[in-house]
Parts: structure tokens; sequence; C-alpha cells
């Protein structure tokens, strides 16, 4: 490794902490930086950290948002009374993106995992109850992967909410146990969310 | 993909860029980056400037240096009188890597392609003859892309140089016609410049 020039061994470096980037893709991204036009460089440097500096979350339901409210909690469009929980923003947006769904969401911020110290208290659990009761919430679609904290965690939310007098529902199991949701294709969530059926 | 926000939206754009990523990979790694610490992002951010700042071709052999003269060509126990030319500084780290060519190298910054209008004064040939002249280079090992364009420039490599008085080799055939010198294995590099051979 010693005739790498400094500073392309600082990108090697920091290309490889990326997930799936080992030493050969991380070569292959630093040739092509070198190699590109500069302001591709320069463009990319600059959305790694603009990203960070604009994205937070969406205060009222935790998508990541450049705005205090996300694009989805503003769009009039959406159906309030459809109210999809998810695990985190990567799952939202596979939900989302399989263009099945036209409600809103909540983003828990993790599943509950007492073998990791996640529990309820480290869940956005609070704040959905509150919009359950607020936004007259008629269904609580959970989308949660099909894993052992999700299935955990699907029961535990029934039973909070089961309560409130609203519907709750899980997405169909067309995914495969011990899969992630993140990895799903679009058209088996998008079957998943129509056969989705009331816990 | 109207519910990304912007700058996420921003940052999978320039991700998509790279070679080998596509969308799914561009969002895998805009969440890494998203959730990974800030310092990670900062510092990638960082050293994809710094690289494209301060990286520059070697005055002497044409390798990425950070220095006006490459740590190959300032390195005294390097053996001068040996000289492997390559296409480029990737394929001069593929050759390099394989542990097995203890001398200095010669970076030509492309090959001959009468059909992609890249001729002989398209590539560093003047300065390689000056070298061969000027530090009394013994041997030249010809260490180029086995395909179409690779033969056609070793064959116009060795009319220039044979007249010099000294030996021109290339690396041996172990590698697979049409591949890519840069995406050969270690061990295959090194058998190669073992068993190389005189044109």
């Amino acid at each position: 490794m010693r005739h790498y020039a400094a500073p392309l061994l600082a990108l090697l470096e920091q290309l490889e902490k990326l997930p799936g980037v080992g030493p050969k893709t991380a070569q292959r991204l630093a040739f092509h930086v070198l190699k590109a036009p500069r302001d591709d460089a320069e463009n990319l440097a600059r959305a790694i950290r603009e990203v960070r500096e604009k994205i937070r979350p969406c205060e009222k339901c935790g998508n990541y948002a450049d705005a205090p409210l996300c694009d989805i909690c503003t769009d009039p469009r959406r159906d309030a009374f459809y109210l999809c929980v998810v695990s985190d923003p990567r799952d939202l947006l596979a939900v989302e993106n399989s263009g099945e769904f036209r409600g809103v969401y909540h983003v828990l911020g993790g599943l509950l995992s007492p073998l990791d110290g996640i529990g309820p208290d480290e869940l956005r659990l609070q704040t959905l109850l509150k919009r359950v009761s607020e936004d007259k919430v008629r269904e609580a679609v959970l989308a949660l992967s099909p894993t052992v904290e999700g299935e955990m965690t699907a029961s535990y939310l029934a039973g909070l909410l089961r309560p409130r007098e609203i519907k709750v529902t899980q997405l169909a199991r067309g995914l495969p146990f011990g899969g992630d949701l993140d990895y799903a294709d679009q058209a088996t969530i998008a079957g998943a969310l129509r056969g989705r059926r009331e816990l």
C-alpha cells in the first residue's frame, strides 16, 4: 500500500468505511474520482457534506426532511386516516417506492430488541399515540421487517393501539421470514400491502 | 423519486455517477452517510476534495503523486535499469501490487487507438525515449493490457525501442485475451512478470 500518494490513500481509507466497499471497489471509485471532471468530484463532496448539514428528522413523522416537516406530511393529497408505521426512513422509502400507499407514515426509530437494550422507551411511541388520537387515524398499517424483532414490535404495537378503536393491520406475509424489508422488490412490497391482514 | 428530501436526492444523483453504482447501491451509500458519525461524512467529503486538489502526475513517470516526483521515482532502492511501461496509473498500481517488480515505471497516458483518434502524439512517447537514453535503461518491460490496442501499442513501442539497443519484453500471456489488466489478480500478474518474453 505504500505507493499510493497520501491524499489517494486517505480517500481509499474513507471509501472502505462504506458498506459493501472493499479494497478493490474503493480503488475503482477513487480512480474514478481522480479521472472524472473536477466538478463531479466537487459536487460529490458537497452533496455528502450538505446531506449531513441539511437533513434532519421530520418533526411529525420522523422521516428524513430538509424542513421542519417532510414532503409527505405537508402534502395535502395524502390521506392521514391511514398511518403506516415503519422502523426507519429506509423502510419508509421502500414502502413509498412501491407506489401502493397514499397515507402518511410514522417512523419508530428502531424495533424492540431486549437483548440490545431497546425497549419501548427507545422508540417514538408517545408521538405515535398522540398522532393516533389527534389526527383521527382509522387504520395503522404496521410495515415492519418480518424478523423476530419486527414481530415482537408488531405485537406490542397491536396491544397499544387496539384499545384506541382503530384498525391495526400488518403487511401480508409475502416477505420471506428473516429477510430485510429494505431488500424486497417493489412488486413484493406492493403485493404485501394489498394483502395486509388485521391483527 | 419525489419523496427524497432535496439534499438526499442531490447526493443520490452524484453517487449514481460512480462506476458500478446503481440506484439501490446509491441509496445504501447515502443512508450510510446519513447514519454514520458526522466526522466520517466530513472526512469522506474532504478526502474526495483533497484527492482532486493535491494529486497530480509525477513529472518523470506520470504516476499519481502529491509532489513533483512520485514515491517510486524518488526511491533510491528502485532499479532504474528496468523500466516498466504502462498505460495509466491504475495499471502501474496493479503491477506494483504484484510485488514482483523493483524497477521504475513510465505511464503512457493511454494506448494507441486509431478509431478513437489516439495516435503516437497523444501518448507520452518523447519523454519515454528521453528517459531510455538519459537513464541508461537496459530493459523496457511492456505491461499493457492484452487487447487489440495493447498489442498494437506494444508492437509500435518495440519498433521505437529496439534501435536503442535495449531489451524489450512484455508480460507473459497468462492474461486472458480481451481482459483488462487492472482486473487481474496479483498472482497472475506476478507469474506474467516472471515469464515475460522478449519481443
